[in-house]
């Protein structure tokens, strides 16, 4: 098969599941456990049932396609991603990783192979978290990490809980935990994505070996001083919220430059309270996101932040809160199987870089658990999350192509 | 006239004020040209006429009670302030002032002098510019500043404008320059206001004798960076609106610090776009108001902002634009009638201390023009333009009696 042609089919697949969205013309809209999703993975069951694969939708509305294996004991090759997306996002970010995997299954088809191990190409259910606010939904509940109680915990905007959008969609909340594997079921798992950075297209690499995903904390902090009148309050009267904070925020990116690792820290959201152009601000509200994959810089960096609120608060008697929104610990990806995509890669020449994954992916979910690997195609610009999110077919098939090879070294062994 | 007795009456009449406000319960909300506005006129029409002075309300909708004196023709000693107040502000803020100059023309008459110029105590109309988001329409108007296009050009929140306002009100927005005073009329103006900030109460001061009102600039600052993944995308790779801006922010009251002069400088304001806890700002929008007596204290902080935003967006590829919403240049107060006030608080043995009013007042627009003093009185805390604004009426009462000395002695020379 020439990559032209594996190119082709990946086209086709793509765009015909670019019509699966809530909001045509504005990018995609699939989110879970919605008409779109039903049909996105009734086309997914479609063309796994064309090449032949046992197929299943389990408790947590992920899709399974099965090419199975001699040895029907021995743990699988799995590779996936999520078909789920966020509102108005990309045609790409999940979905191209489901049909890569569908791809590979095809490919390991037509070869007429008939490896000791199965190979099954996954379509996970919300790894995004967009309607309910949480995410890894489906690789979650593989894993055996979900329960009915979690499926009533968390609900959407119009306040629809997990538990009764799934009854909606057919599926049975409390049947929830039969979506999990079996402990041994599953070998390994190889999750094809876009990169969603600008790191492989700025630099003109084709394919990015995932050695880890990063680690992530995020914290809402709030600055508290006193609301004064702009221009009747001396300045060594004043508690102003905003000298404070800033003088904190101003540091965090310096500090994360500071840093090796991949370490970032970005601040996207201030608030300040009450926010008139003649108040002295009462309170400032900010996010911090810190991600490294080294968890010491991670550590360091919040650790920092603290100190420096102490400071600049007690300096004129103010005060501050830091709640912790998010803790993950970095994920190191298997060693053994990015070497060999590492000698696939200079074997078919294709540019590669190692790297490491700023973003959460089911991977990251899994690869706490399991021996796993992720490969990036570059992202144009670097932009997802968005309809102009873009990565060439091309770039699906090489990638398609290098984990094609690695399955099938792993499917034999 | 006892202290206590003039103290009674001011109480008297401010808490009959107390009832015109369109949020009871909630602090004064007395709005230009509302039923609020009327009552609370007719009330100032009603004390005047009860000390038999000459009653009038011009074009503007100002209210004056003139005590005339032997020399029609000799500028007059106007002493007042203004009716309306903000949004759930307080009961002083404006009012109390105007209280205060009736209270003058109370005792003068009680004294029974007939000196040579008139007195006139004065309510002004829309100065804090709540309702229009302008302010001073009143006094600029007694001064000429106003026309019938300025009344069209303003509109409330609801779109209805200045012009409509009044017409609603019972005025006539034509004949708004029939509320100009002829050039020579006004001798020197008098202003009791409450400080509404924390210099006097926190020092334990009785009055404050205001011999500058300072200038103000403010404006409005864009900071452009680039929207980006705040996982994905490598601090070298980003354009952060957050870091470049809070690099600026952080300095600025630091700037106004380092100055003499009553300088204060307050970012109030802050919005990040598009705000998300995982997105790099693509922009940053906030404000600086800076003050000073000194209006090369004001350039300078200005000039040093505009440089650090051009030196911290360069730094990473961004811009910035900085838009100039306001400018008013200091106005010196005149000395000549604070030394004779100085000389009063001390025959009295009050507590008294020269500062500069960090606020703009009526004083602020009539000083431009004419002799000008004011009187600042303790606001507790700092606290104003909010319902817990409070000032003593005793500490009225000694305002009352200085500026009541100063009248009689402007009024005889």
């Amino acid at each position: 098969m020439v990559i032209e042609e594996i190119t082709g089919r990946i086209a086709r697949d793509l765009e015909h599941l670019k019509q699966y969205t809530a909001t045509p013309g504005n990018g995609c809209t699939r989110l879970p456990f919605t008409k779109e999703a039903r049909k996105a993975v009734d086309y997914l069951k479609e063309l796994m049932h064309e090449i032949d694969l046992e197929v299943s939708e389990d408790a947590a509305g992920n899709v399974f396609g099965v090419l199975k294996g001699e040895d029907l004991d021995a743990p699988c090759v799995m590779m996936g991603s999520h078909y789920d997306s966020v509102t108005n996002g990309g045609d790409y970010d999940g979905i191209a990783g489901v049909i890569c995997a569908i791809e590979v299954a095809r490919l390991l088809r037509e070869k007429g192979l008939k490896p000791k191990r199965s190979f099954v190409a996954a379509g996970f259910n919300d790894e995004e978290g967009m309607r309910f606010g949480t995410g890894y939904f489906g690789s979650g509940a593989m894993l055996g990490h979900r329960d009915v109680e979690y499926t009533k915990k968390f609900c959407d905007k119009d306040g629809i809980s997990i538990y009764d959008a799934m009854k909606e969609y057919g599926l049975v909340p409390e049947h929830i935990s039969d979506a999990a594997w079996e402990d041994g079921k599953i070998g390994s798992f190889l999750e094809v994505h876009i990169e969603q950075g600008p790191v492989l297209d700025t630099e003109g690499i084709e394919l990015g070996l995932v050695d880890c995903i990063v680690g992530i904390q995020r914290y809402m902090v709030t600055v508290n001083g006193r609301a004064d009148h702009a221009g009747t309050t001396p300045m060594d009267m004043r508690m102003d919220a905003v000298d404070a904070a800033t003088k904190v925020i101003s540091k965090i990116a310096d500090w994360a430059r500071e840093k090796a690792d991949g370490t970032v820290a970005t601040v996207g959201y201030i608030n300040t309270v009450p926010g008139g152009m003649n108040i002295v601000a009462e309170k400032v509200e900010f996010t911090v996101d810190i991600r490294s994959r080294n968890n010491d810089n991670i550590n360091d960096i919040a650790a920092r932040i603290k100190k420096a609120l102490e400071r600049e608060t007690a300096e004129y008697g103010g005060s501050y809160e830091i709640e912790n929104k998010l803790t993950i610990t970095p994920v190191e990806l298997s060693a053994e199987m990015l070497d060999i995509m590492e000698e696939e890669c200079k074997e078919l020449g294709y540019s590669y870089k190692r790297m490491l994954s700023g973003a959460g992916h089911d991977a990251l979910e899994i690869g706490q658990n399991l021996p796993t690997v992720m490969l990036f195609l570059p992202s144009k610009d670097g932009r997802s999350h968005c309809p102009v999110e873009f990565t060439k077919y091309s770039d699906f098939a090489k990638g398609t192509v290098i984990m094609q090879k690695l399955a099938e070294e792993l499917l034999v062994k």
